[in-house]
């Protein structure tokens, strides 16, 4: 192959690879990672575009497959959004029925990091097949980025988010804490909901606030998106709560153990968890360690009192304090929005640093 | 007068203001304002230059007067960074004393702000002299700002400054809280103490921390400036306290009367007051709205439990919220520092927002 013919090669790889992952955003969310796949035949023609339309249904190399008549895909290149699976599941592995169709030929973007599924490329190696990894990482990655971020969590990814007074206050004294923040900072509130696939309160917020849990614009409409409302406690949901009239049907849950409810909601293919609160479930989840990532929206007002935004976070000592990467604070009309990571490995792990009285 | 010797007088005379306001700087900071005063022959030559060294000594313009001769005076202008006083304090109305020196023309800066004190241009004028207020007013303002903001609150100017982590705690729950915040930050402190003339903590604080109350450099050294160090509570100041070294001696003050406390401080010519803490002394100034400005260092970190960085501020419910105006928020190193102004009227005056329930 000349280095003419091998950049004209590239090209239409990239052209079908840029397809493929557009074919894959018509498969849904969820447990299953979104695959395109595109069939090109040795001179760069489209032979059949394939996805996967969620768990327990065909690979999309394999749903591109069976578009073609046996020896239609003889010699023929598979670009593939994810490595081909290496895993016998409800479907069978596709490494194996890519080399069973006669594909010479397999060019994907992004590595499957699953411990049971990955091998893939090995596979078809192994198997006389010419395998290029990595063509359009960047956008493949992007869009898979939330499964991936689930594979590598082992869980949901988890934020965290509350609003309070400059000291820490989530209310005053006697509980009222109506417009704390202001419309730009609670837009952007709306705006984050939508992208979540659940949205996590306490019982004791349910019952006080009556939440919707909807995502919705500026003049109350629902947005497209709406994540899932999951209740936490064993107070039961009043009849009237408004959380009975949000779109999708809500889940509730005792939340003695928040690792298995958030095994659960992967389960049920939620991969962005947002926990709005209360305070206690909040301090539950950053207690426990399982906030990836916090969301503070900060109101320019001092509220003092007893009515704390955050509770007990297991912090006897400052040497285990809940250490955070600020990654950008932003004012939201006259709001503050800190966005941060709580840094691991947990602070109790971390050297003291040497202690110095009298340092004012 | 033609236009040309119009302006040849305006540079004359804003080169002599220039000079008055660099001459105000070498009488101390205190009760009376620094000012300084030039007295220029009719065709522009310097005859006399004064200055004020502070209460009960000449101001500046008679300083000035009282190098020249009787009669050498007669016709001049004195240039004067403040308005001439029309007030028979310890040494009599200066505007008084301009005329009586036959003094045909007077320039000065800044207004004087002072109830008794103010006047002075408007008893020049009706003796006939020619008066022009407001040259190079900006730099007037600048130089006189602390005394200007006591004149106009009528007590020192007092910023309350406090270090907490994002979740508004001053501790974690065994009350260690060394290094929240970074070296930036601490450097930050420092160079802002050294600004105020007293820096005030509690006798909680003196009893825990044993604060030096020095402003430092970075490597420990003593800055120029030194705040005077005041210790606000009836316990006993121990005779091994590191504040018992600071090169200037503390005053005590039971704390009992905060705004008598103030008065006291602006009898001894202080004009700018940091409130170091602790949490419960700042919260009285800020329960009580003597704080001018609010300075958050806020670590990036969780810590939850009960030491909190404001105790109570009387805010029974939220429509008496102390609303903030943030001025600005910086990073400094991992932390940042938020500067905010109490917005006044008093809160609790604000109508009340619309109430809106289950905003989430
Ligand atoms: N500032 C903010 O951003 C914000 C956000 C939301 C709410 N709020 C305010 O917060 C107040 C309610 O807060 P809250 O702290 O009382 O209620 P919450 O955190 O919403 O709910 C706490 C309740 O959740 C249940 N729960 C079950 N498992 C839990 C676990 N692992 N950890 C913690 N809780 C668990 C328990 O109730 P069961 O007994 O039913 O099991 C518990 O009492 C309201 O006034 C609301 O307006 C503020
Ligand atoms: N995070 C920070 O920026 C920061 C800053 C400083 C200190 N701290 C920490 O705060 C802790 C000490 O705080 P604290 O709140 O106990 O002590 P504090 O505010 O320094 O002192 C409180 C004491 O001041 C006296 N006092 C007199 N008049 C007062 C008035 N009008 N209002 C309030 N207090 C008055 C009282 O003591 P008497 O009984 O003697 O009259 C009172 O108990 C220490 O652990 C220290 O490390 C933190």
């Amino acid at each position: 192959m000349t280095g003419e013919e091998r950049e004209q090669r590239q090209q239409r790889e990239e052209r079908a690879m840029a397809r493929a992952q557009s074919l894959a955003l018509r498969g849904p969310r969820g447990v299953n990672p979104q695959v395109g796949a595109v069939l090109l035949s040795p001179n760069g023609d489209v032979l059949a575009e394939g996805w996967h339309r969620g768990a327990g249904t065909a690979h999309a190399e394999v749903d591109a497959l069976s578009q073609l008549s046996a020896d239609a895909a003889r010699g023929a290149t598979a670009v593939v959004s994810l490595e081909p699976c290496n895993h016998t599941g409800r479907t069978g592995p596709c490494a194996e029925a890519l080399i069973a169709a006669g594909i010479a030929r397999v060019v994907y973007a992004v590595d499957d990091p699953g411990l049971r599924s990955s091998g893939g490329a090995d596979r078809l190696r192994a198997a006389g097949v010419d395998v290029d990894a990595g063509v359009l990482a960047d956008d493949g990655t992007a869009l898979l980025d939330s499964w991936l971020t689930v594979q590598r969590l082992g869980r949901p990814h988890v934020t965290v988010k509350w609003a309070q007074s400059l000291d820490g206050r989530a209310a005053a004294s006697d509980g009222t804490s109506q417009w704390i923040t202001g419309p730009v900072a609670r837009a952007d509130v709306h705006r984050r909901r939508a992208l979540a696939d659940a949205i996590v309160v306490g019982t004791g917020t349910l019952l006080t606030d009556d939440p919707a849990l909807t995502a919705r614009g500026p003049d109350g409409t629902l947005l497209a998106e709406q994540p899932r409302p999951v209740v936490v406690g064993t107070r039961a949901v009043p009849q009237s709560a408004r959380v009975r009239t949000h779109p999708r049907p809500f889940l509730q849950d005792e939340g003695d153990d928040l690792p298995d409810l958030l095994d659960r909601l992967r389960e049920l293919g939620i991969q962005r968890v947002f926990v709005e609160g209360g305070p206690t479930l909040a301090s539950s989840f950053l207690r426990a360690g399982i906030a990836d990532e916090v969301l503070v929206y900060v109101a320019p007002t001092l509220l003092g009192g007893d009515r704390l935004a955050t509770g007990d976070l297991g912090v006897p000592t400052i040497g285990a304090q809940r250490r955070l990467d600020i990654a950008s604070v932003d004012r939201l009309g006259d709001d503050l929005l800190v966005i941060a990571h709580p840094i691991s490995p947990a602070p109790a792990l971390l050297p003291a640093p040497a202690l110095s009285k009298g340092d004012t």
